[in-house]
């Protein structure tokens, strides 16, 4: 079955209001199984209006008009609804019967404009609204059912629940339903993931669709099937997925990169603390922007200065003159600075060159040296992010939160992020 | 100059992305006079994206394609395009070149996924992208400006504003120029300013077009006037409304606090230090996301713990045990200790409860004390921010740059936030 959507309003064109009444009810259409086919967004416009009305009636099965019912100049679904399927307006006797109702137990009177709302195709029954002064109509033109629903979200959605649903459900005999999984992953590139299942799972089943979307620092891959006699399918397909996936999944649903970091220290019982340079203060940010953060974390150090390492830290002066402040002695001597006056169990820290300025032949702008361990048991690596000051520091704060994660959670940490895994494997 | 707008990808026709996209493309439009005619939103569908760039590219004389430009199967816009117009596929030279400058650059080995956004429509030229690997491309078609976008955000932004804009402004010969004029403002609504400026400009003239947008947390004013002629009273009313708005104004164009932060403290040579316990590091992150922070800040303190407090800077148990951790007399404690621990010139410290948990009768969830000044001349106040952990260290974070910006700047710290402006005058 095929459903469009028409969106009508000068204020959706113009850019002054993002459209989230589209996505309201494509959410709601996946509990019947169903994803539209086509949206159309046009402004208070007559003509284009009419003609949008008649495209999408004899394109699809089911149109849904959103906007354009109220009682203004500017709202012209009901004339353009008649002028496309060719049916008079009339004054609608359930309509007004509605709106008088509504008006006098709001101690309201009509006036002309309000009166306006009642006038609807005579070939029009109504579709209830107990939240506004507008009922939604509805009818079926070029086999197709067309139903027109208010723009205000909070009178939408309580029309969607108990009507459309209901009316979609019973026009197109549905009764097969979806069944969606969705998986989190870090340090792996869209295309990288692409080139590997294909390599890798070659009998991919149609049935399962698989989607991709890229939500920085993350990627969030969906398994779509419909029907209740694929759930099983789903289930195994995601589960061989997630197998090979393992090392780069974070997690289901919408986990944060942050929350999994939280999770995973707390299911250790470690208390993390960060040493940051270059990402000032961002790690640290990130995770305590998770609620119950104070458990796993205490204290951090943001030591933009040679000075400023020394004297929180205690790092040497004669180990930055030798080896500079990022280099892979600075960033262990960080991390056990800070595990040392902190008193935590498990710290990271991190200095890199985030640019525009301060790099040089030998370290270039995007260097970043991170440090991650217990006391005494201090890994370094070396990354180059030459991807400007925020996409370093962002890169640089996920890729410092992976590695603790991965740490705790006794992952690899030698990984090889954001290239292509089937090299790797 | 009819304009249409055609957006594909699954997810947008799911509802698990709404489309901020064309939104932003419409207010880009507007600074040349113009409103998109009509969008069309359809999946990742071959047929449908052919039949849609046809009629649109007959329909309107430019079209702006965004999606779809990725390395995955599900892109298709450059073979829906090639179908469309009729134009074989052929490996596009400036788009190679550009995709093996971009993963040169960042050591990266192309795939044959990559590849494929090298693939075009013969007769397309490119469009730069200088943010990612996907190039855009453009061409015309059936008298129809047709320009291809990538569905990032952060890519799409400067292709509209440093390319698509002049594209269209050429084809289209539009002569008659607007102005406009943007100013940043923090710490007033956007309902209080509407307000104030009916009641202070009633005069206000028609041709200096006001709009407003939420830039959480600043709110950008636009003053757009069309041609020429009114370019100086574009200036004069900008002027104005400057002088009136005064306190609230952190700089013009797309100014950000931290940046303006940044610049006070520059300007002042002053190099400030953070101790922060409930925004857990975001002030110190805001401030070194701008290049050059390093010159006004050294060192921030993440205090979590009441035995972080003591320990990093010095706050005594007793005043602990008295006041508590969310308290003036301790914030005050925080600010004086850091300036100390780090020889910095100002401080600022924050210490309050960003929930959900953690909260009593006595000082509910949202309470938040922040202490900013140099050493001897701290001052303190008191927030109540309940709006949610996101929100409560946003706020706090932006509200205590703001402090800082307006005590180095010598403007008044105790103005009322957030309340409407006329009341205050």
């Amino acid at each position: 079955m095929k459903i469009s959507l028409l969106l009508t309003g000068n204020e959706l064109m113009s850019g002054d209001t993002v459209d989230s009444n589209s996505a309201y009810i494509a959410r709601s259409l996946k509990d019947l199984g169903l994803v539209p086919y086509i949206k159309k967004v046009v402004g208070d416009d007559l003509p284009l209006l009419v003609s949008s009305i008649q495209e999408l009636s004899q394109m699809t099965d089911v149109l849904i008009i959103n906007g354009g019912l109220g009682p203004t100049v500017d709202d012209l679904t009901s004339v353009a609804l008649s002028q496309a399927i060719n049916s008079p307006i009339t004054r609608n006797v359930d309509a007004y019967a509605k709106l008088d109702e509504w008006a006098t137990r709001r101690g309201f009177v009509m006036t002309e404009s309000n009166l306006k709302q009642t006038d609807l195709p005579a070939v029009c029954e109504i579709i209830d609204n107990p939240k506004g002064s507008a009922v939604g109509f509805r009818c079926i033109a070029n086999d197709c059912l067309i139903m027109c629903t208010p723009g205000v979200p909070s009178e939408l959605k309580p029309m969607v629940e108990n009507h459309l649903l209901p009316l979609i459900r019973d026009h197109g005999n549905i009764v097969a339903k979806s069944h969606i999984t969705r998986l989190r992953l870090f340090g792996i590139t869209e295309s990288g993931l692409q080139d590997t299942v294909n390599e890798v799972f070659p009998d991919w089943p149609a049935e399962v669709e698989l989607g991709f979307r890229v939500q920085l620092p993350v990627i969030e891959v969906k398994f779509a099937t419909v029907g209740d006699e694929f759930m099983a399918l789903n289930h195994l397909w995601t589960e061989k997925f997630e197998a090979h996936f393992r090392d780069y999944v974070i997690g289901r649903d919408s986990i944060r990169l942050s929350q999994a970091l939280n999770d995973a220290l707390r299911d250790h019982s470690l208390v993390l603390t960060t040493a940051e340079s270059c990402t000032g203060g961002q790690i640290a940010a990130a995770i305590t922007s998770e609620a119950g953060s104070s458990s796993v974390f205490e204290a951090g150090y943001v030591v933009y200065s040679n000075r400023m390492k020394q004297q929180s830290l205690g790092v040497s002066e004669a180990l930055l003159a030798e080896h500079g402040a990022v280099s892979k002695a600075v960033v262990i001597a960080m991390a056990e600075g800070a595990i040392e006056k902190s008193a935590a169990d498990i710290a990271v820290s991190i200095s890199g060159i985030a640019g525009p300025d301060g790099g040089t032949d030998e370290k270039p702008v995007g260097v970043v040296w991170m440090a991650w361990g217990k006391a005494g048991k201090i890994t370094a690596r070396k990354f180059f992010l030459p991807m400007g000051r925020i996409g370093f520091q962002r890169t640089a704060t996920a890729l410092a939160m992976d590695l603790v994660r991965r740490e705790v959670l006794g992952l690899p940490t030698d990984i090889d992020y954001f290239s292509e895994l089937k090299k790797k494997r």
